[in-house]
């Protein structure tokens, strides 16, 4: 049976700035990507995300991304693969604190934002982070756009990767995501959504923007949690996996 | 033999800004205190601190302060026990994965500036602090003031504690450092400041600022990298140590 | 007739977190105290908020914090008098510069959180930001917590004041508010906040908690914006106010 | 009589951390560009530098960057012109009341390291810059690099724009500045650089890096006060210029 991870932005609360409905949507996902102060969340935020994860179960990852709270991580920086790595390591050691907490380790990492886009076309910011990954612990597994230089950087690097698919995004016949400024870029109808997803994961095919079907590898579905649309949506796509013969499992299952 | 630790803080340059000699100061030193990123450092001054520092082989220990690069940590603010729990995680952990990447375990917390102070007459503070610590991990050894609520807390909470004594500082009868404001509270005879520590370490002894003496317990003494005079005065504080029948060696060793 | 102000703290969005019922409350109050990016708010949300706040044809002021984003600017920070007067000539500064784009000068400035509790109980604090604001402008009214230091304040150094009085808090027989913590501190009765800020307008009085009468001077209210629950108050507030003879106007108007 | 401002980047110190030589290159320059508080500076320390300023005589201008205290603004953030714009706002807002406890109003605006640089190749980031000098006052100058898109810019806006040539640096064909990366693009030879700065100013004549003669408008220069030996090249320099038969005068002077 095709085994697949559910995988969800967590912890986006700041100060006293409330983001996403993190209680709502943690029973119904695998793994939790915890921002770790960069892009959003603090140290109060972490604590009781890390909490609550572990409470009900789920596997925790580290979710750093650019030192920009003003941009929340969703602008391009150009920063140096040591920088990048340092703060790789910096935000996923900060997490692995409060896991530790509870006697828990991460189960992986994936870079949040325009530092996950960037590095998922460039190989010497996917190496760097990876090897980020690598020094904190080789047991971490990295979470990252399937068939992007994170995942060949992985190989090189010598750390487990998880490919990760988009329900509400368009794909280029390349695997690359559709900029979101062009047309067609969001899948909107939410059947259609949880169809691809299927697909991909139990045929590891999807249908490119162009019409034409490409392979696709599908070991984690990214979800979200913003508002209860999406988390109600999260619902239906986990009925659609399990009817269609997937089970759903944190990537340390499988990965 | 009387074991002595020398530890000093390094590690607070930030990003273009440089700050203190950490290279000539590192031959002197048995134990560093690393910035975390809050109240000084940054991911990469801290991955280049923790290089120089495990090439020396001497101890590592985090060093984690207010969120206040402005104010370098050193005005008070009034957080919560939780909220301060969470700044030590943090940091700590942040601190442990640069680490990791050369296998080492960090020794000891030390906390920065005024959480340093705050948390020394404060038990609820104290005791948040070491909480964290043991959560990160149960092997760490806070370095705290002599005599203060930290000490005590630590042993409420369970983890290590090694008592840390100023050269350049007056005592008040109670062990409490007279504050800079008063007249007389700094030691500005390097003579009689290095004899001061001699004796507090041999006899477990200091002369407070009303004459008399008190008992002090001596584990580690805070020296300072920020120029070359106090580089050259740990170099004469070793000599008068070492000369005086006390070995020089790192916490982890005898606490 | 009596006049009054109604003020209310807007701006407080930062990046991608938002904050407040912004738009639902201008059409109700004469005065916005526009956050300015050291507590909340940040340059685009200035600039939005400003624009805003001028085509509904209200009076503009800054309403400067403490540099603590993660605390909201509601934790004690044990700031230098020039450190205040420099970070409040920093923010109201900053927010001139978004109001000359529409040919405004701001009416007043208010500190926020605990910069305004801080600066109400210490003269020196209260001192140097009203030199800030002085240096400024000196056509710029101070708004601060009535019987206050700053109200003194402002008069040694030259600068109008403006009392503020709140619609849900208790007060001491001093004047003071009652502090949170203690039982009896919010007013939660709507009815009851609206004719006690009446009364206060009109009359000049307001039962304290111990049930006394006391003195009090009120130029202008501060009313919330966060909630719709919020908002509605302001417009019970409005009608209260009229409909009992008092005629809303800015401070401009009258101070 | 050609006339010739000499601009230097003061106030870059922020909090603890100290940097440049401010006091010893003032007494050598017309106009400061003043660090703000994103890239560099902090209120305390442009209310420091702004009072030698003042006291000195010379021009005041704001030295606005990106929001990047970790990469002193010199790494590329993509930020869209509306950030830009209200960046710039915000920046020399904040400046322009420190310089209103002296009576005095800004000179001009010069954008900071790789905003400076992107501004100057983008169009539409220049004009959100030169829109935002404009709405805070129509008298500031733009300081920008001789021939760049925020000339340009400038001249659509209606605002005045003086051109910045560079002493230490080598031209391209085109007038861009050759990257520092490539080999040859420093003039490291004193004698030679201010011959060079001494043609541009006399002759609006330079030798590109390829050998032939262009056009250029030099109505500043930049010059360094970073350590002592830069000092010393601006006394050269001021020699050079004097005896050549400029007169170094501010950009309000002339432009």
């Amino acid at each position: 049976m095709k085994m697949i991870d559910l995988n969800c932005d967590l912890g986006e609360s700041f100060g006293a700035y409330k983001l996403g409905c993190d209680e709502e949507v943690i029973p119904l996902i695998t793994s939790a990507n915890i921002a770790c102060g960069f892009h959003a969340g603090d140290p109060v935020t972490m604590a009781k995300t890390v909490k609550l994860a572990c409470e009900a179960g789920i596997q925790l990852g580290a979710h750093p991304g650019f030192p920009d709270l003003l941009g929340f991580g969703r602008r391009d920086i150009k920063v140096t693969p040591a920088e990048a790595k340092a703060y790789v390591q910096y935000q996923t050691g900060a997490l692995q604190a409060f896991a530790s907490e509870y006697g828990v380790k991460l189960q992986h990492v994936k870079a949040h934002g325009n530092l996950y886009n960037m590095a998922g076309r460039d190989h010497a910011l996917a190496k760097a982070i990876c090897e980020a990954i690598a020094s904190v612990s080789e047991d971490l597994i990295i979470l990252a756009l399937a068939g992007s230089e994170m995942i060949s950087a992985a190989r090189e690097v010598g750390i487990r990767a998880a490919s990760e698919v988009f329900a509400d995004r368009a794909y280029e016949e390349n695997g690359a995501l559709v900029a979101r400024s062009k047309e067609g870029s969001m899948i909107t109808d939410e059947e259609e959504a949880a169809a691809r997803v299927l697909r991909m994961v139990t045929e590891g095919k999807v249908t490119a923007i162009t019409g034409k079907d490409i392979d696709i590898k599908a070991d984690s579905v990214c979800v979200h949690g913003d508002n209860p649309k999406a988390v109600a949506f999260v619902e239906k796509l986990r009925k659609s996996l399990t009817d269609g013969g997937a089970e759903i499992k944190p990537l340390i299952s499988f990965i």
